[in-house]
């Protein structure tokens, strides 16, 4: 199968950080940045240098340490933050400023109080200063997800032709079903002009629970580029999970659609950032929670003992985890338990097995998990 | 618009339960029940009757409890399981069973060791045994989501043909995409017969993250009931969280479809389940996470600021939560800080204000949050 190669951008450090109460570290910063690049991302945002002095630094720290990854930093639509982002972009060895403003009406209303024309006269002026400024700039509508599809393709036009090499067209707030994204981003990119001088990318936000099948509905459309964070960290409900969109494309070969990702740095990423912004993954959190490969009912536990592909899709191995323990409790079946005694060297008749079972499930039934040390008493 | 009404099938007592360590005592089963009966969920999963004698117990009181809901109970395709959920549904209003059997090859294969005809007439005989037995039938076409289509419409049509009154067909092991599953439920629906006599049910897990998503494709391609969990708990990944797919239908009213929910139970059945499985929800998960509605960032303090809806799309007040917080820190723009000062009624003279900023941007990139009394040492 002929496999479209799309890339990977993360901005763990900077929508990411955006999270209350997940603000990074420079050294934190550092270090995440460092596993993302042996990873294998194809661009890192390491943050919007106007914000805060700290984070103009740590944008400058990240590009001096970063030796694969394209490096990229965000400003609004004005002068002083695109000249900040390019300053601090300088080390970079490949430098890309995103800058962008809203598309969607509510924000031409609400937030800019002005009209579509006002605001493509704008993105076009600063999409074509801050060309000058840095290696590639990365044009973002933002409230994409809630924009007319042809403002976008307006929008879109207006701006490669200002010299924008990626247009991502965000689902800012998280509103778009997959159904309405993919005939969004296939719309913008059937309609387009200049398709060969820049590529689409995908950007969503979680607030609805979609923001994976967002993401990947996006690159079946037509995008070339997938934004994300690790652990699916961010602003309100957070942003598309980047673990899930890599896994995703790993198990579901038939979409034909690869990336440069060595998902074997998923599970130390995933603890990095969990420890470094404070914020716990949740047990059930998909591919990285810890409970994401455990099994505990007795049905898929006898399913597993008998062939792992009963319930399982992803071999938790290839991420840097391990095998999934069976873990015992009152959903648990026989299987489970003759495995578990099994695997422990405890010998009995095998006619008081039924027994042992029953009263298995009476402590069980008391008790959530049942350790070794249980069924040793037990018996 | 003409709105399709669709059943919520909750089973947050029964797959959620299932969740390593997330065992629930019978207390707090009876106290979410309840809760989730006041909600107006239509059915109510209780357990799985033969597992243990905790669980059948779990279900007879949860029947005499329950006011409205129809309790169902699981079982799998044998007379022992089913006889066993029949005697504990004795005082259910509406007493449904559950049962069911894989239907993909993998399933077939390596879990039964047999063929799809010997699969198909187990089926029909325990769904009649069954039948006998409780007001209603579903059945559950195990690993629905990697079966064959074709195989899918010759078991629904032979288990309605038996008296199952719903079918679900789950994917069990979280590996369809929203297009796949869509097309899945479309193509069974299209292809089956006796549609009268029987509704489609769609049930999905979290393993790549699509869970939510999938469960709206399944309603938006002929479903009738839908089901999930409360915080999406389940075996591994989890099941598609009940609160994203009915919010989702709130806030998309273009998908025509209702439910008979009052949503503003939302926050207190999330914490209760929280607190009863010991089971933390995360920060950024989607709409009961304590950040889903929280805005850091000072672009989007700045847009919320002037107008909500430019980065809100929920009110929380509608799910019995509280209207968000602006957090500070080095994230937040000028807008965010000059409205705190102002509601803490702190006067300066205005030509101080960039100063100030300034020097709050200097502590925040130390203090992950700046909290009112920062401010006021500050000032």
């Amino acid at each position: 199968m002929n496999m479209k190669q799309v890339k990977i951008f993360d901005t763990t450090l900077r929508d990411g950080e955006q999270g209350p109460g997940c603000q990074l570290t420079l050294n934190y910063k550092l270090e995440i940045a460092e596993k993302l690049d042996a990873m294998g991302v194809d661009v890192i945002e390491a943050g919007f240098p106007i914000s805060s002095p700290g984070d103009f630094k740590a944008v400058t720290e990240v590009c001096k340490l970063v030796k694969k990854a394209t490096v990229c930093a965000l400003a609004r639509a004005n002068r002083k933050d695109i000249e900040q982002a390019s300053s601090a972009l300088v080390k970079a060895k490949v430098a890309r400023i995103q800058l962008g403003i809203g598309t969607s009406d509510i924000h031409i209303k609400h937030k800019f109080n002005t009209t579509r024309e006002v605001i493509l006269a704008k993105a076009y002026e600063m999409v074509a200063y801050a060309s000058d400024k840095c290696d590639e700039v990365q044009f973002f509508a933002e409230d994409a997800g809630r924009a007319d599809n042809d403002f976008l393709v307006q929008m879109t036009n207006t701006v490669v032709e200002a010299g924008a090499k990626v247009v991502n067209l965000p689902d800012t707030n998280g509103f778009c079903t997959p159904f309405e994204y993919f005939e969004k981003i296939a719309y913008v990119n059937q309609n387009r002009r200049e398709k060969e001088n820049a590529i689409l990318s995908v950007h969503c936000h979680n607030d609805l629970g979609m923001a994976t099948a967002n993401s990947i509905a996006g690159l079946m459309a037509g995008a070339l580029q997938v934004e994300g964070t690790i652990n699916g960290v961010g602003e309100r409900a957070g942003n598309a999970a980047l673990e899930e969109i890599i896994l995703t494309l790993i198990v579901k070969e038939n979409l034909g659609i690869a990336t440069g990702i060595d998902p074997k740095y998923i599970v130390e990423l995933s603890s990095m950032v969990e420890r470094a912004m404070s914020n716990p993954v949740q047990a059930n959190k998909a591919i990285v929670g810890k409970n994401a490969f455990a099994h505990s009912s007795g049905i898929h536990q006898d399913g597993v003992l008998k062939d792992r592909r009963n319930y399982e899709i992803i071999d938790p191995q290839i991420i840097g985890g391990k095998l999934p323990e069976l873990f015992l409790s009152a959903r648990s079946g026989r299987a489970a338990l003759k495995d578990r005694l099994k695997s422990m060297k405890i010998d009995f008749p095998a006619e008081h097995f039924e027994n042992i079972y029953n009263r298995f499930l009476v402590l069980a039934d008391q008790k959530r998990l049942i350790e070794d040390n249980d069924l040793r008493s037990l018996i």
